[in-house]
């Protein structure tokens, strides 16, 4: 993705031993890359949410174990393969909602276990890590391409204005290591020509939506209108919305996605307004033990600071926050809400765009 | 309504040249009153929204016209009557969506006019001014007590718990003289010893939910949660919430309701979940001239800053403001949409529950 006409992944080596990755913590005002050499840096950028996103929490977990692998091959194998499993399951517990960063780790822990020396091991973690990374572009590649021609066939019924969509959160270029699942279809029909404009909802708590959506979009040169999370209903109303794309934290075999608290209501207003509602995600977010996603999805509950707080620029121009409620009033902060099947009008995938139910999802990736 | 233990209206005359209001601009963190002497000041407490909500405004207008009487009282009878319709327009300028306002002027004009000498008619400027404020209370005590049946009704279904009531903006006590429109059924049944807890929506962009809402139930002592606009479906999928009541600025005859943005999308999540969605309003809230809601209700648009900036108290204890997205960012700020009657269970007035039908509005309200 282009970043004021340069191209950037969100994670990169510098060299062997460095790895880069955008501090998102500083966005939308200050653009800081950071560089991690230890499996504990990576620990505490993924926890603390230095970097945050489905696909690049895995893709980063991958380069972390690599540094793990690394940093341990030092010692015994026996004292590596020890380590290496702690390192990992310190990986997992940063995040643990996050699908991709376990399936990300796993896929390591078994692909590390096939090697002879702990040299050769240490290669196949940098191999398996560049995998990752570059499986994970390569999915939002070509689910974007897939999402193209949905917006295409809107542009052609509509052809003397942009095609508006909506958005929720970041499921951006920033939440993966390139192109984004809810901004892959956005930046395809954006590169092909095709005049799209994004509203892009804010997301309280945790305000994405206005620093990490509107900046990506921004930089790429997509137009786009930063609207509150409750002002959807009443656009769709108006005719003012001819898509609504987000992403997923996790999609279940029968087609159910959870993704970030608010989009479950904008899957109701697109419904009640007949306006298509794509879910769009790499296959890495399906998670195929789980069926009833309302029912057995644990959805995070965070700490209510994230809403009783605002952190932002202040007038001297440091990130400051302020506080909207007072001390002694009760706060509840879930994370995520789950936007059934039935409202979701078709997921749009690597393989193509997919009806949101158990048979079809099975019929495009058997198991 | 109740501040700590004492009893508070939210206008009241200190003497006869002297109203006094609370200024709702800093709360929650600042209890502070502030004292009106001239239509100036009361135009600039309307249009800075020192204070705000539909029946509040209406009682200050009404006050607003009765100071304006007061002080062209002085000079010749002509000069009295066009000063005091031009203060008339003044006032109907500040905040040009609510309807209470324009009532409670044009209902201060008619009434002067009936007045034989301009002492006469400062006179009648007071006592009508009275009347606004206690017809505003009085309307708002008796649309509790109908909304108090509901309320027991629930907690009679399911004893075990407290009722929960999720509601969205500030259609409190702070909106109006006295107990609230949403507000109304839930002190009612709280005062009579049925156990209710309150979700409270935050209600970005401007957080009335946060400052005032939470604000005004800690300090007459209801149980209440402050939540994320977005956080609403999730509760409502996991039978976290027994009912919704909002306010409205405006209900047409027909029943649709426009009020704060992101209503419609609660209404539509409490149809999803068989959740039970009320609107509550002094009947001085219906718009007779209006029928179809969406299509006719003009929604105001506000500055973007009130989305791109946060206000708070800093960790100085100032109130101060950060900003949460780029200067260049561009951004929509609608103040309010419409739910349509389809959606609504019924409608909480000062003649009882109603259902949302042109019908049933008419026969309760005959023209």
């Amino acid at each position: 993705m282009n970043i004021d006409g340069q191209h950037y992944r969100t994670i990169w080596e510098k060299d062997i031993d460095t790895i880069c990755v955008i501090d998102q913590r500083k966005l939308p005002f200050v653009f800081e890359v950071e560089e991690l050499t230890t499996v504990t840096q990576i620990a505490v950028a993924i926890k603390d949410m230095h970097i945050r996103g489905a696909g690049l929490i895995g893709a980063t977990a991958g380069y972390g174990m690599y540094l793990a692998a690394k940093e341990f091959a030092v010692g015994t194998t026996e004292h590596f393969d020890t380590t290496l499993r702690q390192a990992a399951q310190m990986l997992k517990d940063t995040r643990p909602t996050a699908v991709n960063l376990a399936w990300a780790v796993d896929s390591q822990l078994a692909r590390i276990n096939t090697g002879k020396s702990t040299a050769d091991k240490v290669q196949i973690a940098l191999e398996t890590a560049r995998q990752i990374a570059d499986g994970d572009s390569g999915m939002c590649r070509d689910l974007g391409n897939h999402g193209l021609v949905i917006i295409r066939e809107l542009h052609t019924k509509n052809p003397d204005r942009p095609v508006n969509i909506l958005t929720h959160c970041n499921a951006g270029w920033l939440a993966f290591v390139d192109y984004g699942s809810a901004t892959g279809p956005i930046y395809a029909a954006h590169d092909a020509g095709i005049p799209v404009h994004v509203w892009v909802d804010e997301t309280r708590p945790r305000n994405q939506g206005a620093s990490l959506t509107a900046w990506e979009l921004g930089r790429h040169g997509v137009p786009h209108t930063l609207i509150v999370d409750n002002a959807g209903g009443h656009l769709m109303q108006h005719g003012m919305v001819d898509m609504v794309i987000t992403g997923a934290d996790r999609v279940t075999g029968a087609g159910d996605a959870a993704n970030k608290i608010g989009t479950y209501l904008k899957a109701l207003a697109a419904r009640d307004n007949g306006i298509p509602f794509y879910v769009a995600l790499p296959s890495s977010t399906f998670d195929w033990a789980i069926h009833d996603g309302v029912k057995e999805i644990p959805i995070e509950e965070r700490s209510g600071d994230e809403v009783k707080f605002f952190e932002g620029r202040n007038d001297k121009g440091q990130i400051a926050r302020v506080q909207i409620a007072l001390d002694t009033t009760p706060v509840s902060n879930y994370g995520f809400d789950v936007t059934p099947a039935r409202l979701i009008t078709g997921l749009i995938t690597e393989r193509g765009i997919i009806p949101a139910n158990e048979e079809a999802i099975t019929r495009a990736f058997p198991r």
